[in-house]
């Protein structure tokens, strides 16, 4: 098994080049945080993507439509194999090619997105995140983060943000989306669970401070690295 | 980790319904053998269903699609990723099912064809046979076969078969069966090496005898079961 550290002493790509993921429940402001993170970079003259699954890759457009249609009824497995199966698609497309060409990359939810959101989440299914972890480590094949933030919001907090997006969007709810409260808060505990098994892997942040204080916070924590 | 032997006295059903999965090199035969054996249940007054991926489930069609679109490019670990997300699919909605009604079920292929075609065939691709299973027997949750019927036959002789095959078809050759001879002698090989290593969860013949010969071996088989 390869090292899940790969920071810029033991970095394999042997350049500066680092790999964040930003992970939060929906809502939490995530989205804002990986687009300011990304102008920062910019601003720092550091080559930098933000991306996020499918990535743009065929295959992986062509999964995520699966996964998002509401018709399309699947157990947990199947959606769990369909996004690990999107995730090596990514990886070897877009993350790792920018990674050893030297530029920096963003990851909107990444490996840990799905131990909270299916190994969490879905436990009442009979998911496991031990499960969940092992299918998706393979499905990375080595490449891990650098660095893992988890922006934190209460799920009432959460929901009445995407209240009002989903009252924007009329009724534009997919399959995941669709799930209740209890299952953000199930996801939530996954991400507070993750976090307490390797803090020194992440940054955790409240997403309840403005969204100046955050980028202040997060850019701190990846000048660090 | 659940039991791989799930015979009539261990059978978490209850019942006498056996799972049969008939496993070969494209050209082995195995197709008609799987029709032959369907036949003879049938025959034998014995409920059974023959299937193979992805069954008739919307979700598994639609990865198929993927799966066998010449266009589509994509590398093993997606590959492997979506077979598996079809196969727990097509375990969850069809043979699981049939079997909870006591209904026997023949499958045309299952784990061993994705460890042999995949974990045997795709090495030179960095993929491992132990990956492979690992992935698999996730994806089929405790759901194994009593009996794999294992169909041999030398690649040239399967080769010849299927020239003919494809001269009928006109070019309509899938992005799998575009491989070389290669590789069809790595999975075959793939398949002695499973045999080999548990034989007696394997029924292992020769697949230039008479069809008539095969069918006569593989039911006595199947009856000791």
């Amino acid at each position: 098994m390869v090292s899940k550290r790969m920071n810029k002493v033991n970095n394999i790509w042997g350049n500066q080049a680092v790999f964040i993921t930003i992970e939060g429940i929906d809502g939490s402001g995530k989205t804002t945080q990986v687009q300011k993170l990304y102008e920062r970079f910019l601003a720092a003259g550091k080559p930098c993507i933000m991306t996020r699954e499918p990535g743009g890759t065929p295959v992986g457009d062509a999964i995520r439509a699966l996964l998002l249609s509401p018709e399309m009824d699947m157990n947990s497995y199947t959606e769990m194999f369909l996004y690990a199966a999107s995730r090596a698609e990514h990886v070897k497309q877009i993350i790792l090619p920018a990674l050893e060409k030297g530029i920096n990359v963003i990851c909107d939810r990444f490996v840990d997105a799905s131990i909270a959101y299916q190994g969490y989440g879905l436990q009442p299914e009979g998911m496991t995140p031990e499960l969940v972890r092992m299918v998706n480590e393979t499905a990375v094949a080595g490449v891990f983060p650098d660095l893992t933030i988890i922006i934190d919001v209460e799920v009432s907090v959460a929901e009445q943000r995407i209240g009002q997006r989903f009252a924007q969007l009329q009724q534009n709810i997919d399959r995941i989306e669709r799930r209740g409260s209890a299952f953000y808060e199930r996801v939530r505990q996954g991400l507070k669970a993750l976090y307490e098994l390797e803090p020194e892997r992440y940054l955790w942040v409240d997403g309840t401070r403005s969204s100046e204080e955050l980028t202040e916070r997060i850019w701190q924590a990846v000048t660090q690295l």
